[in-house]
Protein backbone atom coordinates (compact mmCIF):
# COMPACT_ATOMS: atom_id res chain seq x y z
CA UNK A 1 0.00 0.00 0.00
CA UNK A 2 1.70 3.54 -1.09
CA UNK A 3 1.10 6.32 1.04
CA UNK A 4 -1.40 8.32 -0.75
CA UNK A 5 -3.48 4.89 -0.60
CA UNK A 6 -2.66 4.69 3.04
CA UNK A 7 -3.64 7.80 3.94
CA UNK A 8 -6.98 7.85 2.10
CA UNK A 9 -7.89 4.02 4.06
CA UNK A 10 -7.43 5.65 7.14
CA UNK A 11 -9.59 9.11 6.60
CA UNK A 12 -12.52 6.24 5.42
CA UNK A 13 -11.92 4.57 8.54
CA UNK A 14 -12.44 7.73 10.06
CA UNK A 15 -15.03 9.07 8.52
CA UNK A 16 -16.98 5.97 9.76
CA UNK A 17 -16.49 7.08 13.22
CA UNK A 18 -17.21 10.88 12.16
CA UNK A 19 -20.13 12.93 13.44
CA UNK A 20 -22.34 15.57 10.94
CA UNK A 21 -22.01 18.19 13.17
CA UNK A 22 -18.64 18.13 12.99
CA UNK A 23 -19.85 19.93 9.89
CA UNK A 24 -17.01 20.10 6.65
CA UNK A 25 -16.56 18.13 3.65
CA UNK A 26 -16.23 14.59 5.36
CA UNK A 27 -19.19 15.07 6.75
CA UNK A 28 -21.07 15.64 3.75
CA UNK A 29 -19.44 13.31 2.34
CA UNK A 30 -20.71 10.41 5.27
CA UNK A 31 -24.20 11.52 4.84
CA UNK A 32 -23.64 10.62 1.06
CA UNK A 33 -22.27 7.39 1.64
CA UNK A 34 -24.55 5.72 4.36
CA UNK A 35 -28.05 7.94 4.49
CA UNK A 36 -30.22 5.43 7.30
CA UNK A 37 -33.14 8.08 7.36
CA UNK A 38 -36.04 7.37 10.27
CA UNK A 39 -39.29 8.81 9.82
CA UNK A 40 -39.79 10.38 13.84
CA UNK A 41 -43.23 9.70 15.62
CA UNK A 42 -43.43 12.45 18.97
CA UNK A 43 -44.83 10.19 21.81
CA UNK A 44 -47.36 12.55 24.19
CA UNK A 45 -48.07 11.55 27.51
CA UNK A 46 -49.83 8.57 27.77
CA UNK A 47 -50.85 5.12 29.31
CA UNK A 48 -50.75 1.27 28.59
CA UNK A 49 -53.04 -0.04 30.77
CA UNK A 50 -53.34 -4.07 32.18
CA UNK A 51 -57.19 -5.76 32.91
CA UNK A 52 -56.93 -4.91 36.69
CA UNK A 53 -56.40 -1.49 36.80
CA UNK A 54 -58.97 -1.00 33.74
CA UNK A 55 -61.25 -2.95 35.76
CA UNK A 56 -60.84 -0.33 38.73
CA UNK A 57 -60.75 2.72 36.41
CA UNK A 58 -63.64 2.21 34.17
CA UNK A 59 -65.32 -0.37 35.71
CA UNK A 60 -65.46 -4.53 36.33
CA UNK A 61 -64.95 -6.23 32.87
CA UNK A 62 -64.71 -2.85 30.96
CA UNK A 63 -62.98 -2.98 26.98
CA UNK A 64 -61.65 -0.24 25.42
CA UNK A 65 -62.94 1.53 22.68
CA UNK A 66 -60.80 2.20 19.77
CA UNK A 67 -60.47 5.54 18.75
CA UNK A 68 -58.05 5.31 16.06
CA UNK A 69 -55.07 2.89 14.23
CA UNK A 70 -51.20 3.95 15.10
CA UNK A 71 -48.47 3.25 12.98
CA UNK A 72 -47.25 -0.07 14.34
CA UNK A 73 -50.03 -2.98 13.71
CA UNK A 74 -52.19 -3.45 15.92
CA UNK A 75 -51.41 -0.75 18.55
CA UNK A 76 -54.14 1.55 18.56
CA UNK A 77 -55.39 5.28 20.47
CA UNK A 78 -58.26 4.07 22.82
CA UNK A 79 -61.33 6.81 23.55
CA UNK A 80 -60.59 6.56 27.33
CA UNK A 81 -58.60 9.32 29.07
CA UNK A 82 -57.28 9.30 32.84
CA UNK A 83 -55.58 11.86 35.23
CA UNK A 84 -52.50 11.06 36.49
CA UNK A 85 -51.82 12.93 40.24
CA UNK A 86 -48.28 12.81 41.58
CA UNK A 87 -47.47 12.74 45.43
CA UNK A 88 -48.00 16.47 46.01
CA UNK A 89 -51.64 16.34 44.65
CA UNK A 90 -50.46 17.90 41.23
CA UNK A 91 -52.27 16.42 38.02
CA UNK A 92 -52.43 15.92 34.21
CA UNK A 93 -55.29 15.67 32.95
CA UNK A 94 -56.68 13.55 29.73
CA UNK A 95 -53.69 11.30 29.36
CA UNK A 96 -54.49 8.97 26.44
CA UNK A 97 -54.60 5.56 26.62
CA UNK A 98 -53.06 3.05 24.44
CA UNK A 99 -54.30 -0.46 23.53
CA UNK A 100 -53.85 -3.43 23.33
CA UNK A 101 -54.67 -4.16 26.97
CA UNK A 102 -50.89 -5.31 28.22
CA UNK A 103 -50.00 -7.98 31.11
CA UNK A 104 -49.08 -4.62 32.88
CA UNK A 105 -49.93 -1.35 33.28
CA UNK A 106 -47.27 1.62 32.42
CA UNK A 107 -47.38 5.00 32.02
CA UNK A 108 -44.85 7.26 29.52
CA UNK A 109 -44.54 10.66 30.32
CA UNK A 110 -41.91 13.41 30.26
CA UNK A 111 -39.49 15.14 32.12
CA UNK A 112 -40.98 18.33 32.01
CA UNK A 113 -44.37 16.22 32.73
CA UNK A 114 -42.52 14.70 35.69
CA UNK A 115 -41.38 18.01 37.42
CA UNK A 116 -45.03 19.12 36.83
CA UNK A 117 -46.30 16.30 38.73
CA UNK A 118 -43.50 17.05 41.33
CA UNK A 119 -42.28 13.26 40.79
CA UNK A 120 -38.66 11.68 40.27
CA UNK A 121 -39.47 9.26 37.20
CA UNK A 122 -36.29 7.10 35.59
CA UNK A 123 -35.23 6.87 32.22
CA UNK A 124 -36.57 3.15 31.16
CA UNK A 125 -37.03 0.91 27.82
CA UNK A 126 -40.80 -0.17 27.82
CA UNK A 127 -41.26 -2.98 30.07
CA UNK A 128 -38.55 -2.40 32.56
CA UNK A 129 -39.99 -1.10 35.50
CA UNK A 130 -38.29 -2.19 38.38
CA UNK A 131 -37.69 1.34 40.18
CA UNK A 132 -40.31 3.00 38.25
CA UNK A 133 -41.85 5.81 39.82
CA UNK A 134 -45.15 5.37 42.00
CA UNK A 135 -48.76 7.57 40.93
CA UNK A 136 -52.08 7.65 41.45
CA UNK A 137 -54.53 7.14 38.34
CA UNK A 138 -57.78 8.14 38.34
CA UNK A 139 -60.49 6.85 35.84
CA UNK A 140 -64.45 7.75 35.76
CA UNK A 141 -65.16 4.49 38.05
CA UNK A 142 -62.23 4.61 40.10
CA UNK A 143 -58.85 5.33 40.88
CA UNK A 144 -55.38 3.63 42.18
CA UNK A 145 -52.09 4.58 43.77
CA UNK A 146 -50.08 2.55 42.18
CA UNK A 147 -46.08 1.54 42.22
CA UNK A 148 -44.03 1.19 39.50
CA UNK A 149 -45.64 2.41 36.94
CA UNK A 150 -44.13 5.52 35.66
CA UNK A 151 -41.27 6.00 33.28
CA UNK A 152 -39.76 8.20 30.93
CA UNK A 153 -39.17 6.20 28.16
CA UNK A 154 -36.10 6.11 26.19
CA UNK A 155 -35.56 7.08 22.96
CA UNK A 156 -35.87 3.70 20.45
CA UNK A 157 -36.63 3.10 16.81
CA UNK A 158 -38.77 0.12 15.75
CA UNK A 159 -37.36 -1.55 13.05
CA UNK A 160 -38.53 -4.65 10.90
CA UNK A 161 -35.83 -7.97 10.98
CA UNK A 162 -35.13 -7.13 7.12
CA UNK A 163 -34.16 -3.33 7.61
CA UNK A 164 -31.63 -4.18 10.32
CA UNK A 165 -30.09 -6.93 8.41
CA UNK A 166 -29.78 -4.48 5.90
CA UNK A 167 -28.52 -1.88 7.89
CA UNK A 168 -26.34 -4.27 9.58
CA UNK A 169 -28.11 -3.19 13.19
CA UNK A 170 -28.81 -5.34 15.79
CA UNK A 171 -32.04 -5.75 18.20
CA UNK A 172 -31.60 -3.94 21.48
CA UNK A 173 -28.54 -1.91 20.15
CA UNK A 174 -27.46 1.33 20.93
CA UNK A 175 -26.97 3.98 18.39
CA UNK A 176 -26.94 7.85 17.92
CA UNK A 177 -28.99 9.70 15.33
CA UNK A 178 -28.42 13.15 14.13
CA UNK A 179 -31.16 15.85 13.69
CA UNK A 180 -30.87 18.54 11.03
CA UNK A 181 -33.22 21.82 12.41
CA UNK A 182 -33.44 24.77 13.58
CA UNK A 183 -31.64 23.41 16.71
CA UNK A 184 -29.42 20.54 15.64
CA UNK A 185 -28.14 17.38 17.77
CA UNK A 186 -26.75 14.09 17.70
CA UNK A 187 -28.98 12.41 20.26
CA UNK A 188 -27.00 9.20 21.97
CA UNK A 189 -28.15 5.93 23.70
CA UNK A 190 -30.98 5.13 20.89
CA UNK A 191 -32.00 1.90 21.33
CA UNK A 192 -32.98 -0.31 18.27
CA UNK A 193 -35.81 -2.72 18.46
CA UNK A 194 -36.07 -5.29 16.07
CA UNK A 195 -39.30 -7.59 14.98
CA UNK A 196 -40.27 -8.89 12.01
CA UNK A 197 -43.63 -6.90 11.66
CA UNK A 198 -41.71 -3.30 13.36
CA UNK A 199 -42.46 -0.65 10.96
CA UNK A 200 -39.56 1.89 10.87
CA UNK A 201 -40.37 5.09 12.74
CA UNK A 202 -38.08 6.50 16.04
CA UNK A 203 -40.61 7.30 19.15
CA UNK A 204 -39.48 10.51 20.79
CA UNK A 205 -40.76 12.41 23.75
CA UNK A 206 -42.18 15.90 23.48
CA UNK A 207 -38.90 16.96 25.18
CA UNK A 208 -36.98 15.83 22.86
CA UNK A 209 -38.61 17.04 20.06
CA UNK A 210 -39.21 20.35 21.47
CA UNK A 211 -35.70 20.40 22.31
CA UNK A 212 -34.15 19.75 18.74
CA UNK A 213 -37.30 20.98 16.82
CA UNK A 214 -39.01 17.49 15.62
CA UNK A 215 -42.15 16.80 14.65
CA UNK A 216 -44.39 13.65 13.36
CA UNK A 217 -43.05 12.69 10.09
CA UNK A 218 -39.35 14.80 10.68
CA UNK A 219 -36.41 12.71 9.31
CA UNK A 220 -33.73 12.27 11.21
CA UNK A 221 -30.47 10.00 10.48
CA UNK A 222 -28.82 7.00 12.49
CA UNK A 223 -25.42 8.46 12.28
CA UNK A 224 -23.33 5.74 14.80
CA UNK A 225 -24.00 2.27 16.46
CA UNK A 226 -21.90 2.16 19.80
CA UNK B 1 8.03 13.34 7.68
CA UNK B 2 8.02 9.62 8.21
CA UNK B 3 4.70 7.55 7.24
CA UNK B 4 4.04 6.42 10.94
CA UNK B 5 4.97 10.48 11.55
CA UNK B 6 2.46 11.50 9.01
CA UNK B 7 -0.67 9.19 10.24
CA UNK B 8 -0.39 10.03 14.05
CA UNK B 9 -0.42 13.50 12.71
CA UNK B 10 -3.67 12.84 10.15
CA UNK B 11 -4.99 10.94 12.98
CA UNK B 12 -4.88 13.40 15.78
CA UNK B 13 -6.23 16.33 12.73
CA UNK B 14 -9.08 14.38 12.74
CA UNK B 15 -9.27 13.86 16.38
CA UNK B 16 -9.90 17.17 16.69
CA UNK B 17 -12.99 17.02 14.99
CA UNK B 18 -14.24 13.71 16.41
CA UNK B 19 -17.45 13.63 18.78
CA UNK B 20 -17.11 11.68 22.06
CA UNK B 21 -20.45 10.33 21.30
CA UNK B 22 -18.91 8.12 18.91
CA UNK B 23 -17.30 5.90 21.76
CA UNK B 24 -14.16 4.23 21.34
CA UNK B 25 -10.38 5.02 22.44
CA UNK B 26 -10.04 8.17 20.35
CA UNK B 27 -12.89 9.70 22.08
CA UNK B 28 -11.67 9.27 25.43
CA UNK B 29 -8.39 10.20 24.62
CA UNK B 30 -9.87 13.65 22.88
CA UNK B 31 -11.52 14.38 26.59
CA UNK B 32 -8.07 13.79 27.95
CA UNK B 33 -6.52 16.22 25.63
CA UNK B 34 -8.99 19.04 25.40
CA UNK B 35 -11.55 19.08 28.37
CA UNK B 36 -13.20 22.42 28.00
CA UNK B 37 -16.10 22.04 30.89
CA UNK B 38 -18.67 24.61 30.78
CA UNK B 39 -21.37 24.69 33.51
CA UNK B 40 -24.88 25.14 32.58
CA UNK B 41 -27.87 27.23 34.06
CA UNK B 42 -31.30 26.56 32.84
CA UNK B 43 -33.02 29.62 31.75
CA UNK B 44 -36.46 28.87 32.64
CA UNK B 45 -39.29 31.32 30.72
CA UNK B 46 -38.45 35.20 31.96
CA UNK B 47 -39.17 38.77 30.58
CA UNK B 48 -36.47 41.42 29.70
CA UNK B 49 -38.55 45.06 30.22
CA UNK B 50 -38.33 48.21 28.72
CA UNK B 51 -39.47 51.41 30.49
CA UNK B 52 -42.07 51.88 28.30
CA UNK B 53 -43.99 48.97 29.13
CA UNK B 54 -42.87 48.88 32.55
CA UNK B 55 -44.77 52.05 32.24
CA UNK B 56 -48.34 50.44 31.26
CA UNK B 57 -48.14 47.06 33.18
CA UNK B 58 -46.71 48.61 36.42
CA UNK B 59 -47.66 51.86 35.90
CA UNK B 60 -45.67 55.38 35.03
CA UNK B 61 -42.24 55.78 36.21
CA UNK B 62 -42.68 51.96 37.97
CA UNK B 63 -38.87 50.91 38.94
CA UNK B 64 -38.68 47.03 39.54
CA UNK B 65 -37.70 45.63 43.09
CA UNK B 66 -34.30 43.24 42.99
CA UNK B 67 -35.27 39.80 44.20
CA UNK B 68 -31.80 38.16 43.78
CA UNK B 69 -28.85 38.77 42.01
CA UNK B 70 -28.10 36.63 38.73
CA UNK B 71 -24.72 34.91 37.78
CA UNK B 72 -23.82 37.38 35.51
CA UNK B 73 -22.58 40.32 36.94
CA UNK B 74 -25.55 43.41 36.94
CA UNK B 75 -28.25 40.85 36.04
CA UNK B 76 -30.91 40.05 38.27
CA UNK B 77 -34.38 38.56 39.28
CA UNK B 78 -37.27 41.03 39.86
CA UNK B 79 -39.94 40.42 42.29
CA UNK B 80 -41.86 41.48 39.46
CA UNK B 81 -43.83 38.80 37.19
CA UNK B 82 -46.29 38.87 34.58
CA UNK B 83 -48.88 37.24 32.62
CA UNK B 84 -48.45 35.85 28.74
CA UNK B 85 -51.58 35.54 26.71
CA UNK B 86 -51.29 33.69 23.23
CA UNK B 87 -53.41 34.54 20.47
CA UNK B 88 -55.94 31.43 21.02
CA UNK B 89 -55.96 33.80 24.39
CA UNK B 90 -54.10 30.57 26.48
CA UNK B 91 -51.75 32.17 29.00
CA UNK B 92 -48.66 31.33 31.36
CA UNK B 93 -48.84 33.41 34.70
CA UNK B 94 -45.83 34.35 37.37
CA UNK B 95 -43.56 34.66 34.06
CA UNK B 96 -40.47 36.26 36.18
CA UNK B 97 -39.12 39.88 35.02
CA UNK B 98 -35.34 39.78 34.64
CA UNK B 99 -33.57 43.55 35.30
CA UNK B 100 -31.70 45.71 34.54
CA UNK B 101 -33.96 47.50 32.55
CA UNK B 102 -33.05 46.88 28.66
CA UNK B 103 -33.92 48.81 25.35
CA UNK B 104 -36.36 46.87 24.04
CA UNK B 105 -38.52 44.56 25.80
CA UNK B 106 -38.09 40.72 25.17
CA UNK B 107 -39.65 37.41 26.11
CA UNK B 108 -37.73 34.31 26.37
CA UNK B 109 -39.89 30.82 26.38
CA UNK B 110 -39.33 27.35 25.23
CA UNK B 111 -40.73 25.41 22.75
CA UNK B 112 -42.96 23.59 24.91
CA UNK B 113 -44.06 27.09 25.99
CA UNK B 114 -44.78 28.23 22.68
CA UNK B 115 -47.00 25.20 22.23
CA UNK B 116 -49.28 25.97 24.91
CA UNK B 117 -49.78 29.16 23.67
CA UNK B 118 -50.67 28.36 20.51
CA UNK B 119 -47.95 30.34 19.24
CA UNK B 120 -45.03 30.11 17.01
CA UNK B 121 -41.80 31.26 17.79
CA UNK B 122 -38.72 31.71 16.02
CA UNK B 123 -35.05 30.29 17.63
CA UNK B 124 -32.92 33.12 17.87
CA UNK B 125 -30.03 34.55 19.92
CA UNK B 126 -30.96 37.23 22.19
CA UNK B 127 -31.76 40.57 20.80
CA UNK B 128 -32.60 39.80 17.19
CA UNK B 129 -36.24 40.73 17.12
CA UNK B 130 -37.03 41.05 13.48
CA UNK B 131 -39.78 38.92 12.74
CA UNK B 132 -40.56 37.78 16.87
CA UNK B 133 -43.66 36.34 17.94
CA UNK B 134 -46.62 39.10 19.09
CA UNK B 135 -47.39 38.45 22.42
CA UNK B 136 -50.12 39.78 25.30
CA UNK B 137 -48.48 41.09 28.09
CA UNK B 138 -49.97 41.57 31.33
CA UNK B 139 -49.19 43.52 34.48
CA UNK B 140 -51.07 44.64 37.67
CA UNK B 141 -51.71 48.46 35.82
CA UNK B 142 -52.38 47.31 32.42
CA UNK B 143 -51.85 45.47 29.38
CA UNK B 144 -50.14 45.69 25.94
CA UNK B 145 -50.20 43.34 22.66
CA UNK B 146 -46.96 43.62 21.42
CA UNK B 147 -45.54 43.33 18.24
CA UNK B 148 -42.05 41.11 17.68
CA UNK B 149 -41.09 40.65 21.06
CA UNK B 150 -41.06 37.00 21.82
CA UNK B 151 -38.38 34.13 21.23
CA UNK B 152 -36.98 30.82 21.63
CA UNK B 153 -33.44 31.76 22.82
CA UNK B 154 -31.06 30.03 21.27
CA UNK B 155 -28.16 28.15 22.84
CA UNK B 156 -25.74 30.25 23.80
CA UNK B 157 -22.15 30.15 26.18
CA UNK B 158 -21.17 33.16 27.63
CA UNK B 159 -17.49 33.23 28.28
CA UNK B 160 -14.86 35.87 29.49
CA UNK B 161 -12.33 37.23 26.95
CA UNK B 162 -9.57 36.01 28.30
CA UNK B 163 -11.26 31.93 28.51
CA UNK B 164 -12.07 32.30 24.59
CA UNK B 165 -8.68 33.32 23.69
CA UNK B 166 -7.31 30.34 25.96
CA UNK B 167 -9.42 28.15 24.11
CA UNK B 168 -9.06 29.44 21.07
CA UNK B 169 -13.03 30.40 20.49
CA UNK B 170 -14.05 34.24 19.09
CA UNK B 171 -17.55 36.13 19.62
CA UNK B 172 -20.40 34.78 17.60
CA UNK B 173 -18.91 31.51 16.39
CA UNK B 174 -20.95 28.10 16.87
CA UNK B 175 -19.81 25.16 18.40
CA UNK B 176 -21.14 21.81 19.69
CA UNK B 177 -21.32 20.62 23.16
CA UNK B 178 -21.30 17.05 24.61
CA UNK B 179 -23.64 15.95 27.47
CA UNK B 180 -23.00 13.24 29.37
CA UNK B 181 -26.48 11.86 31.21
CA UNK B 182 -29.18 9.33 31.52
CA UNK B 183 -29.87 10.72 27.97
CA UNK B 184 -27.05 11.73 26.16
CA UNK B 185 -26.63 13.89 23.16
CA UNK B 186 -24.27 16.45 21.08
CA UNK B 187 -26.02 20.09 21.18
CA UNK B 188 -25.04 21.97 18.06
CA UNK B 189 -25.34 25.38 17.20
CA UNK B 190 -24.49 26.72 20.35
CA UNK B 191 -23.34 30.48 19.94
CA UNK B 192 -20.47 31.63 22.13
CA UNK B 193 -20.60 35.38 23.59
CA UNK B 194 -17.47 36.94 24.13
CA UNK B 195 -17.22 40.06 26.76
CA UNK B 196 -14.38 40.70 29.03
CA UNK B 197 -17.21 41.05 32.24
CA UNK B 198 -18.55 37.87 31.23
CA UNK B 199 -18.73 34.35 33.55
CA UNK B 200 -18.58 31.13 31.99
CA UNK B 201 -21.80 29.58 31.70
CA UNK B 202 -23.67 27.81 29.15
CA UNK B 203 -27.15 28.91 28.93
CA UNK B 204 -29.89 26.34 27.92
CA UNK B 205 -33.57 26.52 27.91
CA UNK B 206 -36.10 24.15 29.78
CA UNK B 207 -36.83 21.75 26.40
CA UNK B 208 -33.42 21.21 26.08
CA UNK B 209 -32.41 20.21 29.67
CA UNK B 210 -35.27 18.62 30.16
CA UNK B 211 -34.75 16.24 27.31
CA UNK B 212 -30.88 16.02 27.45
CA UNK B 213 -31.11 15.39 31.55
CA UNK B 214 -29.53 18.44 32.67
CA UNK B 215 -29.98 20.55 35.36
CA UNK B 216 -28.50 24.18 37.06
CA UNK B 217 -24.84 22.93 37.62
CA UNK B 218 -24.57 20.00 35.70
CA UNK B 219 -21.64 20.54 33.10
CA UNK B 220 -21.17 20.18 29.97
CA UNK B 221 -17.84 19.99 27.11
CA UNK B 222 -17.10 22.02 24.05
CA UNK B 223 -16.08 19.14 21.97
CA UNK B 224 -15.95 21.33 18.36
CA UNK B 225 -16.80 24.58 16.63
CA UNK B 226 -17.42 24.82 13.10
Amino acid sequence: MDQATLVEYIAREVLAHLNPLSGGAWAVERQALAAKGVPVAVSVRHIHLAQPEIDILFGPGYALHKQRDLYQPGEFAAEEVVTLVGPRLRSLSNVRVLGPVRKRTQVEISRTDAITLGLKVPVRPSGQLKGAATLTLVGPRGSITLPECCIVANRHIHISTVQARTWGLRDDQRVSVSVRSERPAVLGDVQIRVADTFKLVMHIDTDDANAVGLTCGSTVEITDGE
